[in-house]
């Protein structure tokens, strides 16, 4: 056997044994040994070496059962920090996060218009200001971007920042020197879900995120589906309606012009104008003063008006949503972004679509909640990118 | 390190030197240690293993480039069989089919109204005679079945043949001692297209099926998606028609009661009754006697009313094509099946709904067609089955 293999067996054990402390909490070496199938001695040794790395700790003796009480080992959570970044909104938000998925510091700075190489230079200055604040060593830098990404790493497109073909990661590693990792914003929300979230143990999931615009993640059999040009999850230009409006990217009818926070808010100013009478009205918004944070207030105001809004956009999400688990046979779906903080006016009529869209043997599996994460979901995935990638953890 | 790791590095070792050769046709053994990265040495035993078993041969010498000509290494495509099955039509298909994807030797049952045990007799007797007529090693039973899978390996459900959680493998297994793998018809339909198939290179299909009914099978990153409940590719029961027709499913206006065999005929007949003056009708055809045969026959004969309805229900399954495309970001589509012989009326309206239903800089890329593999592809899926799980072949 060639020596590159016995170190990718080495590699392979050094990760199986790091993450059976981790996804255990507290575990002694036996039973490392037991639940990896890997010798006591190869234990013992692996183990020395995270111990001296400080990425594990004994944390004290097991209870004891008779015999003599063992050492309990675990991931010091604190050891190591991960450096992440959601690009993703009007503002770039940055985080430290520790291995457990804590935001150890924020960082967030305001995007206004900036675009191009200014909007490049806010990203460095975040990574610098970010560093500059670490107080433990940084693993990587993780991102979510907006946009279509290319297999290669390079940020193909990303409208609202003007960047065609942006070598992001390699610009980040060259800089910093630090491993970089880059994902979609909503390719990353899915992997935070899975990884952060309250998904359950199933190894699917299809992460929705509707906010500004709206995409999904998509998890299969605990792999997050990039698509052959890195595209994969891109739901808010699959048409919805055939003679719809013109969406930005040039085609008709595509979901985001129908779900998206400026969609709802143009569908509202639409009922206003029809229908001077609505409680929206009443309330004192006029048109020009619209926007998600009153749609949002009147909906938790019981306004009727918005929530028969939201259902009914709700409805056609629950369409996209439809198809993708009568494809795929997924059993739970998760709302994240802004819109998610319609609740169950969002949820409802997609979970209807589903179970009456979908073969009923197969959709009465399937659930669908909103995400727990918040706004913090994309850091956090960005953050997951990093662990999985350098310690093998998820 | 465990003795069982030496034995898995072993396995690992020896499929991927069988898998090289079996890719490259003839090649010798430097070179198969160059492109695996194996020693020479490793090389040589495992080939002299499986010349010994007989799946390796010695075919002859290389071109001379200067140097002493290397000998030549071959997967003998007829030193084993598998034994594979199509329970997917109004017919059992059955046939033995070598590691180049040939069928030696076939045999059909016809299946009439047989149903429950007497169905399942009828599958014994098929398995039987086809065994009885093997002249090589059978490497295993590979089954495409219509209905739902148990992620454990049960039928849970096939309507027409009236099969409820039946234990088809293991009730096989016990009774002919071989390694059974079965799988739904659609899903093995996906797997046979990316195996043996003119797909291309990419890593992964959206294989489209229709028939009597209409299913998909879906690979991503060059893995077949099986589901979280065994159950991707149903897109039959996906609603496509809020208030359509009752489906058999319970639900109404799914994808098969617009296209499928039924569906068609079905639609024709309303043609005729509602313009009895159509080109169909003038060559003869009543209503009572539309079959898809006659609908086929006409479309081949320019019939434009044939061409017309088969295009406005390929719009519809196009739609759903636009929505998996969309969210997978997948390259390739393959449509096979029956209704696959409608030819450029089913893929045309297709490609232009995926085309102008998904974002255009992902849409480019993905290119819909007919299988090649005709009626054959459920048969050589069961058998790619079997081989990639005997022999790690793909």
């Amino acid at each position: 056997m060639k020596k590159s293999n016995q170190g990718e067996t080495r590699q392979h054990n050094s990760r199986l044994i790091l993450r059976t402390i981790y996804q255990n909490g507290e575990i002694s070496r036996v039973d490392v040994s037991r639940s990896t199938a890997l010798t006591r001695t190869t234990v013992s040794e692996i183990v020395a070496e995270f111990m001296a790395e400080g990425l594990v700790l004994e944390s004290g003796l097991s209870p004891s059962t008779g015999g003599k009480p063992a050492i309990l080992l675990r991931v010091d959570e604190n050891a190591r920090l991960m450096l992440a970044i959601d690009l993703a909104e009007s503002e770039f938000r940055g985080g430290l996060v520790n291995l457990r998925g804590e935001i150890r510091h924020r960082k967030t700075l305001p995007v206004a218009d900036l675009d191009g190489d200014a909007a490049l230079d806010l990203v460095f200055t975040l990574v610098q200001e970010l560093l500059a604040a670490a107080d433990r060593p940084v693993l990587g830098i993780g991102i979510g971007t907006p946009g279509l990404m290319d297999p290669s790493g390079m940020v193909s497109q990303a409208i609202n920042l003007n960047w065609q073909n942006l070598p992001l990661g390699e610009l980040l590693f060259q800089k910093f020197g630090l491993p970089v990792y880059i994902a979609n914003d909503c390719q990353v929300a899915a992997l935070s879900e899975f990884t952060f979230g309250d998904a359950g143990s199933g190894d699917s999931l299809l992460l929705i995120k509707a906010g500004r615009g709206i995409g999904a993640g998509i998890i299969v059999g605990g792999k997050l589906i990039y698509g052959d040009n890195a595209g994969a999850g891109e739901i808010g230009h699959i048409q919805v309606l055939q003679n719809g409006e013109t969406c930005r990217c040039g085609n008709r009818g595509c979901l985001e012009t129908i779900v998206s926070e400026n969609a709802l808010v143009a569908q509202a100013r639409r009922v206003i104008q029809e229908h001077p009478g609505t409680a929206l009205f009443q309330r004192g918004s006029r048109p020009d003063d619209l926007s998600i944070e009153t749609l949002l207030l009147a909906y938790q105001n019981k306004d009727p008006w918005v929530a028969a809004l939201v259902r009914e956009a709700a409805g056609i999400l629950g369409s996209v949503a439809a198809h993708l688990v009568g494809a795929l046979n997924i059993n739970q779906i998760k709302i994240a972004g802004s819109l998610s903080r319609f609740g169950d006016a969002l949820v409802e009529p997609v979970r209807e679509k589903v179970q009456n869209g979908t073969l009923k043997a197969l959709a009465r599996h399937t659930e669908v909640g909103i995400s727990s994460l918040g706004d913090d979901i994309v850091i956090l995935g960005a953050a997951s990118l990093i662990m999985k990638n350098e310690l093998g953890l998820s």
